[in-house]
């Protein structure tokens, strides 16, 4: 799983930082996460490429989080797309792209599919045979989700020296790497253990931005690899965190311990701050894994 | 009159490319024209105050002219704005910004006054002391105005020498500059021309884009100081320009020819050219005073 930070700062687009957007690999897919403005050319700058590119997912209606994707989407038309593209974003997404495209007369010759959330519990919105896409529902000023990305469990892994001792024939070894044991010509059970090794393990990325403290959301997030959580400010500024419903490092950071993460990747920065630095020490007194997001970054999950 | 290109290219912004924008300095004014993706970061990028802009020219509403108005309003909010701000552009354009404020419950703290555009013949949309703003109806694929901004013939100026001979008052000075004669105190009436010159011309820039060729602006044009008119394609594209009701550098030469413009400005490229030299080249086989447009760019008009 690879991590790669189109723009992970607060509120406006400036010459130097990106309003919000992430795409993570994960099992061949590439999936766009928030497309604040200016995220097409974040694409080109960092060569990713648009036409792999099927399913968006968008936190919140917030322009920081979402005034990327009309224009996106237009790009996509211009390039020739024709392939389906799924969008998972709040109620109101559809009408708003609808609008923007009606008004330009300018409807894409591709299909679009609006996947429209309104739960309010956490809900399964996107799943294939390698993948599960799942809301984590946050604390902001608006209808918000994070989303949980979660590789699922692969098969079991031959081991191919033990199938050779056994003798064992190649039209067997599927249902070998599906957890099945095996009954020789002899009579004799092998239990699928003697076969196979483990699978890699499976890997889960949660990304919870824009949110206040919200502790409801350790129970779905307990022991993941990796979590990004917005810290829009430093304590000092814990009043205004407050009031807008945005988190400090140290709230991030109590969080990312509280649920035992692998590592907190920290991001949506307010411009206010001399040194993005100053996340990294707060947080860091209360969780040692952080690492500090930043536009154009790639991070290994 | 100072044109400053913030974006002058079709289609999509590019990683050093940007859509349509211009800001226009007259008479104390900074007129914003078009506001495609990005033009917030250009703003920034070239210093240019955004709270001295308080009018905003759309000119039609396909994305790469106005995907950058809802982030820009955002932004003018986060920076504490409280005067109004007038929109000019097709109808449409407030319910599309309406509701993208609405679904992110961003309302702005400073009124908008939507001046909404209908009307298939020119119209004085703006006007003051110094200077009108008027209506250019173009011929795009859906409706279009381009903006014809003309300063007034401002005060007569005045004759330092020649009242100082006289020995007016100075409370005469206003009357004069009015273009009003005198009565001196034995009787005699010194004629205004006498006392005066004549004052500094009275600029006019149009603004064309998207269009394609239209000659029914020539008279609306006709004699003005500098027109900035779109050329997606070159001649060779001649199909497509036709096709997408674009311009060739060839046929805004044509018009700027018939028109008898002072400067030709070129913009709107379509970026599969190599270089934007060639449509200065095109263009100058029909007419000479040619500037290339770009971004960045600031013209003295």
């Amino acid at each position: 799983m690879k991590l790669n930070i189109l723009g992970c700062y607060a509120a406006t687009p400036r010459t130097l930082t990106n309003p919000t957007s992430q795409v993570l690999e994960i099992k061949n897919h590439l999936f766009l996460i928030d497309c604040g403005e200016g995220t097409q050319v974040q694409l080109r700058k960092y060569k990713i490429k648009f036409s792999r590119i099927n399913h968006i997912f968008i936190s919140h209606l917030h322009g920081d989080h979402f005034f990327g994707l009309p224009g996106l989407l237009s790009t996509f038309r211009l390039l020739g797309r024709d392939k389906e593209m799924h969008i998972y974003g709040p109620k109101g997404i559809k009408e708003a792209i609808t609008l923007l495209l009606k008004l330009g007369d300018s409807w894409t010759n591709y299909p679009i599919r609006f996947h429209e959330l309104t739960a309010k519990e956490p809900e399964i919105i996107y799943e294939d045979e390698k993948v599960t896409v799942e809301t984590i529902p946050l604390d902001h000023r608006i209808y918000t989700n994070g989303f949980l990305f979660s590789e699922k469990l692969g098969e079991r892994k031959l081991n191919i020296e033990a199938v050779a001792k056994y003798k064992i024939d190649k039209c067997y070894f599927q249902n070998i790497k599906n957890g099945k044991d095996i009954t020789l010509d002899n009579g004799t059970i092998v239990p699928n253990i003697k076969l196979t090794f483990d699978p890699p393990k499976a890997k889960c990325y949660a990304y919870c931005s824009d949110t206040g403290y919200y502790p409801e959301i350790i129970g779905q997030i307990k022991m993941i690899d990796a979590l990004y959580h917005e810290s829009t400010f430093l304590e000092t500024e814990a009043h205004l965190s407050a009031k807008t419903k945005h988190a400090t490092a140290k709230e991030a950071a109590t969080i990312a311990k509280k649920a035992e993460v692998g590592i907190l990747i920290l991001g949506h920065y307010s411009t206010r701050y001399k040194s993005i630095a100053l996340f990294k020490e707060e947080a860091q007194e209360i969780f040692q894994k952080v690492v500090l997001a930043d536009d154009g970054m790639q991070i290994d999950i």
